[in-house]
This record gives structure tokens, sequence and C-alpha cells, in this order.
């Protein structure tokens, strides 16, 4: 099978290195040594893996496409960058008729999805890429329009542990309290207990050590209030593995989506990508 | 509100007693001082908070329902009798066409479908009435048809914990493990995990001394194989009140579809009721 060439946008940052690392060593990918980065970023170039990454700027991509287009006919962007640039990144994806798969969070996402559903070119775009994770929260998305308020009368409870500089409440833990609470708990997501201390992480949750620096673990307790019943689920993601096949299952559908060019539709999410296997 | 007319059936038996003792103290019912139950049973009646119960045999129920209808215009039956009475209890209702809830399991569950389905009079029939347990096995055959092998290449592991009286593997943790197999996993429902030492109970699964005696706790974990990932499921039931509270909603289900009288459909499960409520 031919390598499928890809575009990981975001480096030097940590998220789009992983990425880029993984994909390196994936038979399946053709890693084109460019990259999409910020205007504040000095370093020209990064090396990963002995491969020389060009740092490229937005006050020069407009130039440098037709250079990138000219070492590849047709390639995949993944894009790990900014919240900021979220929604400039898909202008120019869009504009340079380039299929992407995004993983960054923030922006104007009604303008990104406006963006995409006008563009000639496909694209994913999911706030996690974790692909278990996502078809977790549409068995919850299910339950919470199926059966409302099948836990009426049930208290809930919601830690979640990440590394210690992530600083804001979990995404995922306060998307997974509004099912729910539709559900019946009447859950602040304030009241969500964030868990940031290494020690405590360790010796407590017994996370182990190497991933105390990247993990993202939730659990969600559901408890009858006369102690007759507890219901209780757990999602715990060590290191970024699971980002990374994920991402690259997008890159993979969106090959599959250039091949069939018998649809009109051009935004898809993990969903439609789980909903493909 | 005018008090609903009921007869549990399976006195002298646990559950029976158990919903009988509660729907005793339930504004909602009237209980009848009466109840089908097993040729083999040398007693004929049995005393439940002051109240005398006449236990009737099936041969002579035939002629005890004239009595039965004459202390009832309208009534209805909550069977929790014997697996091998299924198939001839449900005859008896729908030929004398009381509308029924029957959580017995065993017996010929085809035959008591077809006997139902042809009958004039309603029932709910379910081998688990715990709504929230109904609930959440929904949702897990949701994503194992909407996400086949999203848990490719995940171990399962399953333990169960029930009353040392239980001897058989738990039926729900079986029907689960049907499920997460359609997620990925290989699993043989032989390595279910059952424990019935009231110690182990105690010490290890902390399950309160008073609960020893009537439980079901169930334990499902995935896990990526390179330790990227762990997701977990816990359905902890204590006691039998989520069984009676699942029975009487069913009750209530059923009075309301006598009201309605639009439809041809009579059989009815648990998935029924959560859609109603």
């Amino acid at each position: 099978m031919e390598k499928i060439d890809i575009m990981i946008n975001g480096l030097p940052g940590n998220v789009a290195k992983t990425m880029t690392a993984s994909a390196l060593k994936d038979d399946r990918f053709n890693v084109l040594p460019l990259s999409l980065t910020g205007q504040e970023i000095e370093n020209k170039t990064i090396n990963i893996d002995d491969i020389t990454f060009e740092l490229i700027k937005p006050d020069t991509r407009d130039e440098k496409i037709k250079e990138i287009k000219s070492q590849s006919a047709s390639f995949i962007a993944v894009d790990y960058t900014h919240p900021t640039a979220v929604n400039s990144n898909a202008l120019f994806y869009t504009q340079n008729k380039i299929p992407f798969v995004m993983g960054t969070t923030g922006g104007d996402r009604d303008k990104l999805e406006q963006t995409v559903r006008q563009a000639s070119t496909p694209a994913v775009i999911a706030p996690n890429m974790a692909k278990q994770i996502v078809g977790f929260q549409a068995m919850m998305e299910y339950a919470a329009n199926s059966f409302p308020d099948l836990f009426h009368g049930y208290t809930l409870e919601v830690i979640e542990s990440h590394q210690n500089g992530k600083a804001d409440t979990s995404g995922t833990a306060k998307a997974m309290v509004g099912y729910f609470n539709k559900l019946g708990p009447d859950f602040d997501v304030n009241d969500i207990k964030m868990i940031r201390d290494p020690k405590i992480q360790e010796q407590e949750l017994k996370i182990p050590k190497e991933y105390l620096t990247g993990h993202g673990w939730h659990t969600y307790t559901l408890k009858a209030e006369d102690g007759s019943a507890m219901f209780e689920f757990k999602h715990n993601i060590n290191g970024r593995d699971i980002y990374v096949n994920g991402t690259f299952d997008a890159v993979m559908f969106l090959v599959q989506k250039l091949e069939e060019s018998d649809s009109t539709r051009k935004l898809y999410t993990m969903i439609d990508v789980l909903n493909r296997e």
C-alpha cells in the first residue's frame, strides 16, 4: 500500500511532537518535514528522531503552500496547534483544499464548522480524539436521551486527576456531567473534585509514576440516597497513545472519504469515524 | 386517587414476601389477601404484618378465581413464583384476563412471550426489574451495536459478588459479557469471578454487614494491553429495594396501558417502562 502523506501542524508543541514521533514509526504514513507554527515561535526548525522539520509561521505560509504542494500531490493535515489558530488554520486548509484532522480545542467552534461545511474538502474535527472515550460519551448521551431521570434521587460524585500543569477542570468531565444531570442528579460542575497534586496521585490514586506528568483519570459515582444502589464509571487514560491512535484512525477515515468522493458532506466527527469501523 | 388492587403471587417465597411487605406500606396499592403458590407448599396461609394471606395451589385456583374476581373487579398480578410455574401461570393470567408483571426467571421464554402476544390483557415481563440496571444494559447494548470493536485489543475482567445462597453465576453478568464481547474482548463467561464467601465480601469488598445475605455487586474492567487505558463499570445493589421499586413502576405502567386501551400490543418489558417515564 502506498504511504499517506501527512503534515503535522503545531510543532514544537508537546502534542504535535508526540503525534510526529508516532507517525514517523507508523508504516502507513510519510510525514512531510514541515509544520505550521505560531508567529511567536522563535525557532525556525525542530528535530524529531533525526529529521529536521521546518516551522512555518502564519506570515509566510501563503507563499510556502506552493512549495508544500510541490512536495506532495495530496496530503492530509493534522492540526494540534493553539485555540487562537483554530479558525484561521481551518480557513487556510479549506482555501488550499487540504483535508484535515483537527484535535485542537477552543476558538469559535460554530464558525469552524461553518467553514468546513462550505468547503470542497472533508475534515474530521473533534475536541477529544480518544475513540473509546468518545464512544463512552455517546453511550451516556444515548442513556440521557432515552431514559431521562433513570437515576432520579441519586447523588453524583465526580473526581478527575490530571498532570499538575493542567489548570482548568477536565472538559470531558464537564460534558459528562451534562449527560448525568439529564439522568436525574442535580450536580454543579463546580463540585467536580480536581486532583493535581502528584503526591496524592501516586500514593492515593496509585497512578503509575511515569504517567504523573501526563494522564487523565475520571470517576463518576452515582449513589441512591438510601444506600441501596451504587453505579460507577471510570475512564483512566495514561499518556497520549490513545489520542495518537484515534487521530491516525481519523486520517485513515479521511483517506476513505476522499476515495469515495460521492458525498457532499464535508464535516465529520469522531462519532463518524467510530461508526465507520 | 383510588388504590390499585394487586395480587402478589409466590408466597411464602422470599422475594414475594419482600414485595408484599413493601406493597402493604405503599399508599398506591391495596394488596389482596391471597397468593398463588406451589403444589408442594404445605402451609395454607402465611401472615405478613398481621395480615393473613391465603395460599392458593394450582389444583384449586381455577375454582378460586371466581372468588378472587368477586373481591376485586380488576386487579394486577405480580408474579415472583418459580421457573417451573412461569408458563402455566402466564396461561392462567391470560385466560382469566388478569394483567400481570412477571419477575420470575426461567421457564420457556419463547412460549411465555407467545402466550402474552395472543392475549387480550397486557403484561410486563422482565428477568431483571431493577430499572437502573436495565437502563445500563440498554446503554451497553447500544454501544455494542453502534461501535463494534471499540475496545479491540482490550482485556476484560468481570467480578460479581452475591449472597452465599446463590449457586449459579450472575445472569446479569453473563448478559453483560455478551455486550462487552461485541465491543472487542474475547471473554469466556466461565472466567467470571464469583465471590460467595462472606468474609471476603465484608473484609475485601467492604460490603455492609447487613447486606451480606442479599446483594448483587458487579465490576467490569476493560484494560488496554499496553496499559494506556482502563475503563471500569460497576453496579452494586444492596438488598431488594431496587427490585421492589422497579416492579411497582411496572404495575403503574400497566395501569396506564389499561386506561389507554388503544394498543393491540400486549407484551412489554422494563425498557418500555423506562421509555414511558
